[in-house]
């Protein structure tokens, strides 16, 4: 979708107030080091997934402003003819780096870091911030629903719910990387190959004189993938006993096993072990039993320790949404201006709020891994040029804290950021979906259960190498004396 | 945005099956009649906003199937070749009702209603129910946030923490529509005309040698609209001070008065007290002081009420996302069938949940205001073919609570669906957005401050006529026998 739509003009307003002004004031070369990341993981989680990548990749291909934008920001009287002719012959020549898409991801470290003319790094903000912020919401929910429901697939199912069309299609995207199984959204289905599925609304089994005939004749169109769903009267009274005259006459008499039944609501777990008995009792133990009312992890997790007899789940909402929490807080900082040199000048935002004080300089974000149990051990961000020599002990220090130290040795690193622009061109082959929805299963796993715990999980450590510490914490006390 | 794009394939997949049930089962002809409505209003207020017709009515006039959606249907295996057809030739014949928007609304009424092909009437409900879920929502929660500033304008800055792009342009709309003055987005103001403004980053100041050469560069730049973002350093010691210098040495000598500072962190109330008291002894106070910093309606009130110096209110992700409750929980179920004879058979779902039963047949939704005092008294359902004498008194009654009645007389009504569709023509006229913006304001004034209580409201009564409760209440009697 996001692919034939030009969204340049979906910028925040300041973006062009500023890089006019940084036009008119000879900063059109000025080179700046921007960083993305966030400072918190939504419902107090211990980590984030990364996703939403592959449609800001599209947005910075298609960056450019037509005519009808010049003329409307012309309309503005807010910009200097130099700045929209600029603006017409806009051509994107920044580096961007990215955490690939299904990565868990930490507060506190780049996501993405850009490098490039300070007027299109500053444009690309507001784009840059929401695709991510809105993908990495999502998968990282979708994450978290989908380790709760402990290898029962997961059924996206929240289209109606979600903030408008492109959230229901992205959300689709990102849902599915975060483990989902499937959707109900059909355009995820065309446009991502993301298995949409369906069956019956209320509305289809109202229609008809009885649900018995409902039920029939969807089970004569569908006979191997029917799900009936048996809540619209009296789901133990008569939803159950139709949905299993239907699988009798209509389904089994053709040669098909019955695929499921679906609970829409009341108490999911009561009736899905009555359910369970009633199907095994009519010779069907092998037809599943879909579930899907208000669902979230916790939901999930506490009907599965029931003994609720639920062999999907569809999870709407509370997954599209991010209903508990809806907003990922991901913000776009200045971490330097290029230097005459070619170097960078470091740049810094202090805050009383020590904790929103960010980190200067051109950086890398490195994983420490365990050898002998391949379990990830802390994040430490290093400056660009910075090497680590995986044969030599590594010290690890909290930097808040510096006392809190470790030498670590019997590890092997991975660098987090890989380029997706270099000087405007783009270097990035997206990997396939399901690629991508596999390889964040293997990274999450990588974890340890503590960091993976829903309520207070353990930290997880983004370190500062000594020298980012030092470059850091000396323009800190450099910028206190100045006081 | 929206009008670009051809969001046919944007439906729940089990609309197809049911699409393809329908046809294959010769249903094609039989017509169904939908209600759109909501159970409930988020954050627990007394009433919502409706919007988004205009973008469901764009959806609903470009509703049609091309190549490419129907090789990849029919590479499902799931539909008849027949079907296929038939969506292929699609042509979309319903009639549809809506309320206005900027309309205050109500749980349980119809806030829209389709009478058509059932085929055609269940595949537009994955679209309708996103298109008006989302921006009712929005409206909703804006309006809130603008009546808590006491008139102060209220700007819409959450572009970047919406859920993707389209939520983005969307939310500004929807926020208009409640009440915001303007927004931060540039796409909104290009495609809506909704003002957008905007004016520095931290990173704008951050990439000057020192805040000062920041501030006066801006307002070299902008005489007349510059808005000195203070917080980058320190907002008493540093921000304020330089921006009171770029004041007097860049904005007065050119015959120009300072519009605002903004202040983006910290204690809002304290720092504005200060604020406004440093500007207003430096000879400028007319210089307006702009906060955003993590706004909703209780901090807005809260700080208000404290005396905080405040003359425009910047809100971001606590508005478009509704934060605080990100769904709008509205559905759409069967009410009817068609007879025969041309006249409705009414239908109706059951639940244990008594506030989930639905309300059958075809309905037109009635408000009542009192003569006087221009108030709004009650909503009341009627059947569409109803009249309503409004020379005669009224009889209104609790429809659970039968005993609790109140005859009303010196009303005048005013019915709430309009057409929006006949026979699948367009009949519908979308006013300006600013008007549909006026407009909600007069009908929010409308309501009693009782119902305008942000905790706690008074029930706003949605009531139905003797005949549609006797409709209703047999058709649940009848049910009931044949357990």
């Amino acid at each position: 979708m996001d692919d034939r739509l030009n969204l340049s003009m979906l910028l925040d307003y300041y973006e062009l107030t500023m890089a006019n002004g940084y036009f008119e004031h000879g900063f059109t070369d000025r080179i700046a080091y921007f960083d993305m990341f966030f400072r918190r993981v939504p419902d107090n989680g211990g980590y984030a997934i990364m996703a939403g990548v592959d449609q800001l990749v599209n947005y910075l291909k298609n960056l450019r402003f037509d005519g009808d934008d010049i003329a409307f920001l012309r309309g503005k009287k807010e910009f200097s003819e130099g700045f929209l002719q600029y603006l017409e012959n806009f051509k994107f020549t920044c580096d961007v780096w990215v955490i690939p898409e299904g990565t868990p991801i930490f507060p506190n470290e780049p996501i993405i870091k850009v490098r490039g003319p300070i007027i299109q790094a500053q444009l690309i903000e507001t784009m840059m911030l929401l695709t991510i912020n809105h993908q990495c919401l999502i998968a990282t929910k979708a994450n978290r629903i989908c380790r709760a429901a402990a290898g029962r697939p997961v059924s996206e199912f929240g289209s109606r719910r979600a903030h408008g069309g492109h959230a229901s299609l992205m959300g689709a995207r990102a849902a599915y990387i975060g483990g989902c199984a499937g959707t109900s959204c059909t355009m995820a289905d065309r446009d991502f190959g993301i298995p949409a599925s369906g069956t019956m609304a209320h509305s289809w089994v109202q229609s008809f004189d009885t649900e018995l005939e409902a039920f029939e004749t969807y089970a004569r169109l569908y006979p191997d993938r029917s799900v009936f769903l048996v809540d619209t009267y009296n789901v133990i009274r008569s939803g159950i006993p139709n949905a299993i005259k239907a699988m009798r006459e209509q389904i089994a008499p053709r040669g098909h096993r019955p695929f499921a039944i679906r609970i829409d609501s009341g108490d999911v777990t009561y009736l899905s072990k009555v359910a369970r008995k009633m199907l095994d009792e009519a010779g069907f133990p092998d037809c599943k039993i879909l579930v899907s009312n208000s669902l979230d992890e916790h939901i999930i997790r506490d009907i599965i320790a029931q003994g609720a007899q639920i062999d999907i789940f569809g999870v709407g909402e509370k997954l599209i949404t991010s209903q508990s929490e809806p907003v990922f807080g991901g913000v776009y900082k200045l971490a330097g201006v290029g230097r005459p040199d070619g170097g960078v000048e470091p740049k810094l935002k202090v805050s009383e709020n020590t904790e929103k004080i960010t980190t200067p300089g051109d950086k890398q974000a490195v994983r420490f891994f365990d050898k002998k149990t391949s379990k990830a051990i802390a994040d430490v961000l290093i400056l660009a040029d910075e090497q680590i020599d995986e044969s030599e002990p590594y010290l690890l220090f909290d930097p808040e804290n510096t006392w809190k130290r470790k030498i670590i040795s019997d590890y092997y690193i991975r660098p987090l950021l890989e380029p997706a622009f270099i000087g405007g061109e783009c270097v990035f082959t997206p990997p396939p979906l399901r690629e991508i929805r596999d390889y964040c299963q293997r990274q999450v796993d990588h974890l340890w259960e503590e960091v993976l715990r829903f309520e207070n999980p353990q930290k997880y450590y983004v370190d500062l190498s000594q020298k980012l510490w030092d470059l850091k914490y000396g323009m800190l006390h450099e910028l206190s004396k100045n006081k």
